[in-house]
């Protein structure tokens, strides 16, 4: 018995997207209910050279969905980080959840040993085995985008708490 | 070949813990170079309804050493909660490693069935299993108390880039 390479990575992928889908709806109602205008909310951000919050979760949606086609080769699609609506977010978490339910169990498990090369800024490359690449690049990566994102629309005063980042809409 | 529970835990959480110390650090340069009052920085929340830094800390400590003890049955060490300045977190950390180099592999592995049962919140608890446990509660979990804590420094003004969550010192 052991945790698969899959069960490390495309369930946890699910089931947070799914997670940070519930926690940008808490930010819409909340915008739509002080009639903010979503722009406000979504080009916010924590300090002015951080990411916007759109940015955030666009580079979630990256972190999941390139870190599982290079692991398990299953080409992913390119999308053109053109989301500025939280309608447009939606989709594009949604579009990330519909390349993971595409990728096979039986390409991801196994791969451990795989030598990864993926880039780091914008000239570097790094290679790394597959196995430290999920446990020690991709899900730190993939985590700290999905909990700025919540930081972002707690710092805005979205009413939101730790049950909607760990267990979302299911609670 | 397949990633096993210790693999996914131990190794991932001294990684991080270890990346959270480098981060403090930097924080703690910056309030010295600045001649700010640590405790500006220790106090700092990123809205009035989240916890402060030292909490964060506290927390992501507890996170790592909690999930491990729960999952392994190896006892860890109950802390005070009592840190207040930098070198006090740094020592958190310090005793959070040292009780995670006592867990032995074998204490964690084959352990993905075990059920699990944790508090939630003051007074309910929830059963899981610990492969699940670990990939859905306690990782995620983790990860937000470090990012938080990254982010405040953030907020605060501190030099802070990916390459300090991701690599931290070793970069």
């Amino acid at each position: 018995m052991s945790v698969s390479m899959h069960a490390a990575s495309i369930p946890v992928f699910q089931h947070m997207l799914t997670n940070l889908r519930h926690i940008l709806e808490k930010g819409e109602a909340h915008a739509q209910a002080r009639s903010i205008d979503p722009a406000v909310l979504l080009q916010d951000r924590l300090t002015p050279d951080m990411l916007p919050l759109v940015r955030q979760v666009l580079i979630a949606c990256d972190a999941a969905k390139n870190g599982v086609a290079r692991i398990s080769g299953v080409p992913a699609p390119k999308f053109d980080d053109t989301e500025q609506t939280f309608a447009e977010l939606r989709e594009r978490i949604q579009k990330t959840l519909d390349y993971l339910a595409t990728v096979p169990a039986s390409a991801m498990d196994g791969t451990e040993e795989r030598e990864i090369t993926f880039p780091v800024g914008r000239d570097a490359t790094r290679t790394m085995k597959a196995q430290a690449y999920l446990l020690t690049w991709v899900l730190p990566n993939f985590f700290f985008h999905v909990t700025t994102t919540y930081a972002i629309l707690r710092h805005d005063g979205v009413e939101l708490g730790k049950a909607d980042y760990l267990v979302g809409a299911a609670r």
